[in-house]
């Protein structure tokens, strides 16, 4: 049986390290900084990936698939971008290993076949794609283009930590191209809203939109749109960004198009991104000290039943009622496992699915049988009772939509809670350290201060909202005028 | 509009180069032997992913995900499996890039940045995931291990061809580990049966399921089953291969388990994969010189609606009834685009939809509007017909269906034709060279004659056909006995 873990209280760290190992989500690998996602963490993302490819068709998007490498010349076309990722860069010098001379059965990697030019892994695909965009557009009537890929991409990341920050991780990539610069911005906002609406109405994660600082842009983009969650040790989580990129790619690339006008102008580019970081955003946001809590959308199994008897003759009893309930619930779309082993314990049972966040369980003894009863568990709040046998299936969905409303409740709850308008820097330290969350502050809009505060703090600006009220005030650092509050956390 | 293609018989290799880049599949990218899959191409990529998932749940697998790299001791464990993929690794040896001393603005590998260990881009995974089964695996109770993963792969090949030979490519590849030697066997020939039954039903091509020879194995497998397709030119193509890994993996991992007994044995495994050289296949079994065809399983768009006016009022009333038409067939499930752009002529959207493979192919013009009818073109055999408006929905669904069973009974009989039992080495190599196709011959098992065989023809042993009926003969080139007839084809 899995260990107790340590709970969130006594190190949140370890918690979360803990839970992704013991509810079977992943593990860290034998390369460095690289996991290995296991089944059960996989089967999540699949569900992500689905909803969130259905939402990029629906808007328009078709998928595509570029070169895992990009050739360095191409690489470094755009300064920017290039200055942004070079240090952390996986690159390929060689594409031949051969026996080595000085130990037989080992291989070394063959001095002879060095590339010409060295590949870099992709860290992002944006050179690389606007290296072929440029082959495709000549005129207005090749655009928009809108294309999403879905990929592995590389980041030498040296402090790595599963799901959160790992030098391989999973993601889909949006390229968009677009005729004017009104046309990109929108494209970047709507899809920073399709990722707010997955994240909220999918995950039930809550977030708040906004747009990056300067200092905290996409390298290479003009505006950075992001959607910022707030984890329950009172961090933040940048959940998913969309880039507004200019021109700034098309120039690198010298992409032009003939206007409507006749004339040749430069594409406008937008790129979006989420990745299996939004694995890490749903873990921390909902699970407890019992392990995984998962929103009923996202969990591979509904419904655990877990037989409880002591002779043969209940255990085909009690068979025979759970087999019948399973069909019924996966008839009208659920998941059931019916989980009949013999050679574990029920309390085993149930402290597994427990674990693995399986948002309702349903124990069937001697006893419920003769009174056609079952007892159903909620993941999410703990809370057992008895049914009739005959409700569960009117039930079943009905708690599962009130957990994944709730769930979102209570995040919301939780944010509002830890949201803390401050104005001055001497209460900013104090809620900071000592209560964690949002802080609501006004900002004077300079690099300076961000540094200043940042340097202080530990905090950074996570976002300027967009949605809300925005009243002028002055900057709780500086003192000097501010248009609105902006967003500070420390952040994962 | 697209340039006339190449026919199949003026220069096979350079129709298809042709088609890929015409219908819009896939092209070359910017990075040596690697291709951008074009969207068109990624959707019918898409359709056979979804159809193999759906496969591989239904017999008991899950999806999980390994990382990209492989450290380089890890690589060399199994050293055929290293032998067999060294000389065509991509390494990757450094970490960062940094600002070249020599040309600013340009960037350099950083000397400071090298890998202690290097690291080898998957060429397959079996060494990181046998790796990773080791800490998996203790007890009889944690087997059987049922995996796959969909990822990309690098293999440096110097001569590449789009989807049938890139230096990466996308795949699935299955990973199962087994307590005894025949779960693991019949695991691999389901796999393989899994494979025939998908390309032979979905993709409409038909298949030999064979063992592969000695000499064509994969490297580290002990028997390698596969399925073997044959194209219009008379090559054959592997359209797939599911390996029997027997304890090679678990051997040079240490991966052993205590068994029901009480012992500690060695794991069992298999692996299989295909991958994105399928839609090679796809191209090369159906499509014709005026350019793809699709079965109607793979199409991205079943039926293509082209109006054909005059008058803006003759536009406006059949857009009306195109539109409506639209609706009813995709409330029955197909994918129908209306092409109702004012700005391309109807033979230039007919040409379109040819070279793109669709199916079929609606006409209307303000004659068939008096007169309740359309024009309804299949693709395949190129017969048009006039129809009642009201039979169209109906008929769709029929011929839809007709085109999947008649290319694959058109592919089949092509085959049939294309191979020739031959009993005597000079009819071999008269048959190999002017009719092409499979030979089925016999051979004495040795790794000699094969070599001596390919040496003089080019011609490879494809397979030791599973079934049909297995009679004794004489070896075609040395005379000495034989037990079954095998496949010998020059092959992609």
């Amino acid at each position: 049986m899995a260990k107790k873990l340590t709970t969130r209280s006594e190190d949140y760290s370890k918690w979360y390290n803990e839970l992704v190992v013991q509810a079977d989500l992943a593990e860290n690998a034998a390369v460095r900084g690289c996991m290995v996602i296991k089944p059960y963490g996989y089967a999540i993302w699949e569900k992500m990936q689905a909803e969130l490819d259905k939402k990029f068709k629906a808007t328009g998007h078709q998928n595509a698939y570029f070169p895992l490498f990009v050739p360095k010349s191409l690489f470094e076309a755009e300064e920017k971008n290039a200055e942004g990722f070079a240090k952390e860069c996986a690159v390929v010098t060689h594409y031949r290993l051969t026996n080595d001379p000085d130990k037989p059965g080992k291989l070394r990697v063959d001095p002879q076949a060095k590339l010409e030019e060295e590949l870099v892994v992709r860290p992002t695909s944006e050179a690389i794609i606007w290296n072929t965009y440029k082959n495709w557009i000549q005129s207005y009537r090749d655009l928009p283009i809108l294309l999403n890929q879905w990929a592995n991409v590389v980041r030498w990341e040296m402090r790595t930590r599963l799901f959160l920050r790992t030098a391989e991780f999973l993601w889909q990539e949006g390229h968009t191209a677009h005729e004017t610069k009104q046309e990109a911005l929108e494209e970047a906002r709507l899809m920073n809203q399709v990722y707010a609406d997955f994240v909220e109405n999918f995950l039930a994660i809550p977030v708040i939109q906004g747009v990056k600082s300067a200092s905290e842009r996409f390298a290479g983009a003009e505006e950075t749109y992001c959607i910022e969650a707030l984890m329950q040790d009172g961090k933040a989580l940048q959940a998913g960004t969309s880039h507004f990129l200019g021109q700034n790619f098309a120039k690198a690339f010298d992409v032009k198009f003939a206007n409507k006008e006749g004339g040749l102008d430069y594409v406008w580019a937008t790129s979006w991104g989420v990745s299996t970081r939004l694995m890490g955003a749903l873990i921390m946001t909902h699970s407890d000290d019992n392990g995984l809590v998962l929103p009923p959308n996202l969990a591979p199994i509904h419904l655990a039943i877990v037989p409880i008897y002591k002779t043969e003759e209940q255990r085909t009893a009690i068979a025979e009622v759970a087999e019948k309930l399973k069909s019924e619930l996966e008839a009208v779309g659920h998941t059931v496992k019916f989980d009949n082993r013999d050679n574990f314990k029920p309390g085993y049972k149930f402290n597994e699915y427990e674990i693995k966040g399986v948002p309702l369980r349903i124990a069937i003894g001697p006893r419920d049988l003769e009174n056609n009863q079952v007892e159903i568990a909620r993941r999410d709040t703990l809370e057992k009772k008895t049914v009739a046998l005959d409700t569960v299936t009117t039930l079943v969905p009905e708690l599962l939509a009130e957990m994944q409303e709730q769930l979102f409740d209570r995040a919301i709850a939780y944010r509002t809670e830890y949201t803390t308008e401050v104005d001055d820097f001497e209460t900013f330290k104090t809620v900071l350290n000592e209560k964690g969350g949002f802080i609501s502050a006004h900002w004077d809009g300079t690099r300076e201060t961000e540094e200043a505060i940042k340097k202080a703090t530990k905090a950074t600006i996570r976002c300027l909202p967009i949605d809300g009220e925005k009243s002028a005030g002055k900057c709780v650092f500086s003192g000097k005028p501010s248009q609105q509050r902006v967003l500070f956390a420390k952040a994962y």
